[in-house]
């Protein structure tokens, strides 16, 4: 046997098993639950990734910033572009270390929250993205049972992605799909400054 | 002390780190070189992520797509939108075990690689997403060094992004930034179809 038909003989194999794979999986008519965790960068970003797949298959989508101040982003300029599709709350008053002020930061993760609230209940979207609610979460700004209240009585048709840090083990538990991103190698500990359409 | 005053130190000292750490950063005048690997999801979805950033702050972006093959994906709908600030070229011919052709699949990889040089070196893009470049380096359709080379050749202005599990040494070894995606749990695993707008 040549090294070709070696090649077209494991491909061949492989395409049966994967075809085996996707024979038992079943599809499911609802929106799932993703949960973008670690360290690692990438997690709002994959978020963002995933908003820009949907609204190429026209869906409506949702943001809500937990965390994220008012200053400019890159993604939310972009975003900003689509009012038809994409509705874009930035509820947070910027990371705590600026407010330094605790009952402040409550309100503002508990407003950030009712939002969410009506957004994944209305049935008017494909997706919600709660960006850096698991901060809200860890620092107990919000209780999480109420949070997995609320994504268990969203719109069937909805899914919802949560991303920040540190995901509370129910939320994991909720979750269809739960990605950690770890950080191998980072720029900014290397002494390198965030970078415009990079980082923001 | 209160407890609002232990908050408000607590947070006072964050931030003073924060600065710190902010001030002894380097603003380096060059595009990044960033590395998404691992088995988890998110890597292209972040990638995709970081170009709706780019987007928003005007800048140019190539998109040059390794292993993904001619079917609709949301991504490819949606950026298509912006042909003024977006190039997207989907140089391979699907999975390998669809084509079954080593010979086929390695050209469609060169292919593709000869349009990402002239990408990385025009000068024309602030970022040139490299999709799945990894899964072609991994099955020795393309050259490492020849990678290493481009990159490095590539104009001062432009960030590069490589996407796809079992990213090589020596392009971990290059890079500014390796965030490694972890499957924690994973939908088709537990028997959930791919579902349009989350994985395509």
């Amino acid at each position: 046997m040549t090294s070709a038909d070696d090649h077209k003989e494991a491909m061949q194999a492989l395409k049966a098993k994967q075809r085996e794979k996707v024979k038992k999986a079943e599809h499911i008519d609802r929106g799932l639950i993703l949960v973008h965790t670690g360290k690692g960068k990438g997690k709002s970003s994959s978020a963002f990734g995933v908003t820009a797949r949907a609204l190429g298959w026209g869906h409506q989508v949702a943001v809500v910033q937990f965390i994220k101040g008012t200053w400019k982003t890159g993604e939310r300029e972009f975003f900003k572009r689509f009012p038809d599709q994409v509705h874009w709350h930035t509820m947070g008053e910027g990371f705590t270390w600026n407010t330094q002020d605790k009952e402040r930061d409550i309100a503002a993760a508990e407003s950030a929250f009712e939002k969410a609230k009506d957004l994944l209940t209305s049935g008017d979207f494909d997706l919600v993205l709660l960006d850096e609610i698991n901060i809200a979460l860890r620092y107990d700004y919000l209780d999480i049972d109420s949070v997995v209240n609320a994504i268990k009585e969203r719109s069937k048709r909805t899914s919802v992605i949560l991303t920040g840090r540190d995901a509370k083990p129910e939320l994991m538990q909720l979750a269809d799909l739960v990605t950690e991103m770890t950080e191998i190698k980072h720029p900014f500990k290397a002494g390198i400054k965030a970078k415009q359409g990079i980082d923001y």
